[in-house]
C-alpha cells in the first residue's frame, strides 16, 4: 500500500522548470503516514506513460499523477490513464458547464479545445480545482489500485490536495497516525558543534532528532508519529526544551520563525526603535529587517553609505580615520553605528562595513573581512570582526553579513531583557 | 541510446529537498543532444534501487545516478551498482590517499568510515570530485550501458559533470549537433501582450521562439540545434533582431544578463552615478544594485527613510506636505528623490514610497500603491504611480517595486544616450 509520484511533462525532461510538485506530494505523504518509495518523470508521451504507469502498478497502490490535464493535444494524462485500464471517456456536462462559467466570468469564450477537459473515464469521480479550468480525478480503476490526478501548476495542485485529496485519503484510513515535526532554530554554531553538543539525542527513536540541511541556518528536526497534534507534542515539547537549554542564546526560534521577526518582537516587547548603517550589504540588512510586516514600529530607517563621502556627510564618520584605517576597519564601523543611531534618533544603531567581492581584497584586508558595529541604548559600541570570505561569493557574503548582524542585536536583546 | 537520471535519496522522498539536480541534468543533457524520457526517484534502500536499475536499464543506455555516495552506511548507490552487474568492489589506493590528503589539509583524521569512498567496481575509472570527499564513477558494466555517478551535493555535482562528464560524454560522441539557446528579457511589458506581438514567430521551427516561465520577469527562448555556435547564432540572431526591434525599449538583455548589471553598465558608460531612498523597499533597491560587483563606481549608497522624520531630517521632505498629503504620495516621491540626489550629490536620484501592506491600506491608498520618483541630472522629477497590489504580498510588492524603479531608470538612460 505504497503511494508512487509520477509528474508528467516533457517541460520536466527538458529542464525548464523544476519538480517542486513532487518535493511538495513528498511531504505532504510523509505527514499523512503514507509510505512512498519511487517517483518517475516521464513526458507527454502516450506510449512511455503507459509503460510508466504499468511500472507504477507493479509496485505501488496509490497512483498520484501531476501534469498533464491541459486543453492542448500534448496533455493527455486523462486518456492514457483510462486507455491503460480500457475504460473508456464520457463528457461531464456539469463541468463543462463549469469550465465555459469559468471563462464567461473572465469576459471571454471558452476555446473548443478546452471541452477536453470535461473528459474522465467512465466510474471515476472529478478531483475539483477552484481555482484553474482543468479538474483532476480520483477513481479506483481495479482492487488495490487509486488514482489521483492534477493539473500541473504547483498552486491549483496544492490547493486541490489540501481541499480533497487529503479528506478522501483520510477517508481511506489513512492519516490517522501522522508525522509531526518541529524544528528548532540555531545562528552563531556551526552543525557539527551543534551536533556534538546533542549527540546523545540522535539515537532516540521517538522522537527522532536530526539535523536539517538548510540555507545558512542550522536546523534540528524533532519528529514523532502520533494520532494527534497533543499527543505529539507530549512527545516533543521534552526534548525540544532539552536543546534549548543546552543551546542556550545559540538557539533562536521554532518552525515558522524568522530572525527578523523574532528580533523584532523582542524590540517591540522592550518599546526600542533600530537603525542601520550599510555599506557592504548595500541595503540588504533594511531589506530583511522590512521584511516583516509592521516593522515600521522599531525600525527607524538607516543610510547606505556605499561612497565613503556619504560616511561622513550622514553618518558623521571622521574623515582621517576614513583616510588612515580605511572603510573596513572597527573604528570606521562603531562611527557608522553611533552615527545611524544619533541621526535617526534610535535606541540602537547596527553598522555593516566588509568586502563582499569578488575583487577589493589585499593580504591585510582579505575578501569576507566585515566589521559589524553595534551602539547600545547605553551609548556602548562593540565592533565585532569576521572573516566570512573562504568558499563564499559576494552575494552569501553579504547575506551572512546581514544576518549576523541581526543575530548580534537578538543576543543584546536577549541577555538585556 | 537515452539517458536516465536516477536520484537516489530518502530525502527526496521525504520531501526534505527539492531536486534540483535532476534539472540541472535534464537541462545538460538537452544541451547535448542526449535523449531523456525518463527520471526516476528511489530511497537508500538496497532492493529497491537494484528495481529501478533494472527497469532504467531495459530502457536507457546512459544511466546517471545522483546521491548515495557518502561515508554512511546509508550511502549503498556504488556498491549496489556493482552488485546488480555482479562486479566486485576494489579499493584504490590513490585515490583512498587523496580523501585522507583532504581531511589532513582541513586539520582532521579522515574516520575510519570514509575508506569506503575509495570502493569502485573492478573496470570502472573514478570521476574525480575537486571539492568533496566522494567520487563519482564512469563505468560501462556491459554493451551499451554506461554508469556515471554523482554525488548529491548540487555544487560537487555540477563541477564534476562540467570537468569530466561532458568530455567524456563528447568522446563518445555525443554533443555533436547540439540545442544552443538564446533568451531575451524583457520589463514592463505583460507575457500575453508580447506574445501578440511576435505571435507570428511561434510557429517558426528552426529557430523555434517560445515565451519561457520566470519569476517576475518575461522571456522569450529562441532555440536551435546546430553543431556549433556560430552555426547557431546565424540561425538565431535575425529572430532575436527582429524581436528585439519589435520590443524597442521594453526588452533589456540577453541571457546573463540581469536589469541591475545593465542599468550598471548604462551608468557606468555615461559616467553617471546614483543614489536611493526607499521606504517601502527597505533597503531591497539598493540591495539589487549593490549585487553588482564594482557597483560603488557608479552606487553612492542611499538613505532608508522608514520613519517619517527620516525623510525630513536625511532627505529634506517638507513636512507641511508629509502632514497633507501622507507619506505615500506624488510630492513626497518627488521631494525624497530631490533629497537623496542632492544630499548625496550623484547624478541621478531613486526615491520609493508606498504601501507594501499586508495592513496599511486605504480606499484611495489601497495596498500595493506605490510611488516611483526620479530626478535626472538636468534637475527634472518625474514621479510614476503603480497599483501592483492585487493579487501580490508584501515580498513580492516589494519587489516589483524595486526592479520597476530601476527598469525606470533604464529607459532614461537610453532615450537620453
Amino acid at each position: 500500500m505504497a503511494a508512487e509520484i509520477i509528474c508528467v511533462g516533457t517541460e520536466l525532461l527538458l529542464g525548464d522548470i523544476v519538480n517542486t510538485n513532487a518535493q511538495y506530494l513528498a511531504l505532504e505523504l510523509a505527514k499523512l503516514g503514507i509510505p512512498h518509495y519511487y517517483q518517475t518523470v516521464v513526458g507527454d508521451n502516450v506510449e512511455r506513460l503507459k509503460k510508466a504507469i504499468a511500472i507504477a502498478r507493479e509496485r505501488s497502490s496509490i497512483l498520484i499523477f501531476t501534469g498533464g490535464l491541459g486543453p492542448t493535444p500534448d496533455d493527455l494524462t486523462t486518456e492514457t490513464i483510462a486507455d491503460f485500464f480500457q475504460t473508456s471517456l464520457r463528457e461531464d456536462q456539469e463541468i463543462l458547464a463549469e469550465i465555459e462559467a469559468k471563462f464567461t466570468s473572465l469576459g471571454r469564450e471558452m476555446p473548443p479545445s478546452n471541452s477536453k477537459q470535461a473528459l474522465i473515464p467512465m466510474g471515476a469521480d472529478f478531483l475539483p480545482n477552484p481555482t484553474g479550468t482543468a479538474p483532476g480525478m480520483i477513481w479506483q480503476p481495479e482492487a488495490n489500485v487509486t488514482i489521483l490526478t492534477f493539473p500541473g501548476v504547483p498552486s491549483e495542485m496544492k490547493r486541490m490536495w489540501v481541499e480533497t485529496a487529503i479528506p478522501y485519503l483520510e477517508s481511506q484510513g489513512w492519516g490517522k497516525e501522522r508525522i509531526y515535526s518541529r524544528y528548532l532554530k540555531f545562528r552563531g554554531i556551526g552543525e557539527s558543534a551543534l551536533a556534538e553538543k546533542v549527540a546523545h539525542l540522535f539515537d532516540l527513536t521517538n522522537p527522532t532528532v536530526a539535523p536539517y540541511a538548510s540555507l545558512g541556518e542550522v536546523r534540528l528536526r524533532i519528529a514523532t508519529k502520533a494520532p494527534s497534534l497533543e499527543a505529539a507534542l507530549q512527545v516533543i515539547e521534552p526534548v525540544a526544551t532539552e536543546i534549548k537549554e543546552i543551546a542556550g542564546l545559540d538557539y533562536f526560534g521554532a518552525d515558522d520563525d524568522t530572525l527578523p521577526a523574532v528580533v523584532g518582537e523582542l524590540l517591540r516587547w522592550q518599546k526600542q526603535t533600530l537603525s542601520v548603517a550599510e555599506s557592504c550589504t548595500g541595503g540588504g540588512l533594511g531589506e530583511i529587517i522590512t521584511q516583516i510586516a509592521g516593522s515600521s514600529d522599531y525600525f527607524g530607517g538607516g543610510v547606505i553609505s556605499y561612497d565613503n563621502r556619504v560616511k561622513v556627510a550622514l553618518l558623521d564618520v571622521n574623515e582621517g580615520d576614513l583616510n588612515n584605517f580605511g572603510a573596513v576597519s572597527a573604528i570606521v564601523a562603531q562611527q557608522m553605528a553611533l552615527g545611524v543611531q544619533k541621526r535617526l534618533a534610535t535606541d540602537w544603531g547596527i553598522s555593516i562595513t566588509g568586502i563582499a567581492g569578488p575583487g577589493g581584497g589585499s593580504e591585510t584586508k582579505p575578501v569576507g573581512l566585515v566589521y559589524i558595529g553595534l551602539a547600545s541604548p547605553e551609548g556602548n559600541v562593540t565592533v565585532s570582526e569576521h572573516r566570512f570570505g573562504e568558499n563564499r561569493d559576494r552575494l552569501t557574503i553579504r547575506q551572512i553579513s546581514a544576518y549576523t548582524a541581526l543575530d548580534r542585536l537578538r543576543r543584546n536583546l536577549l541577555i538585556m531583557s
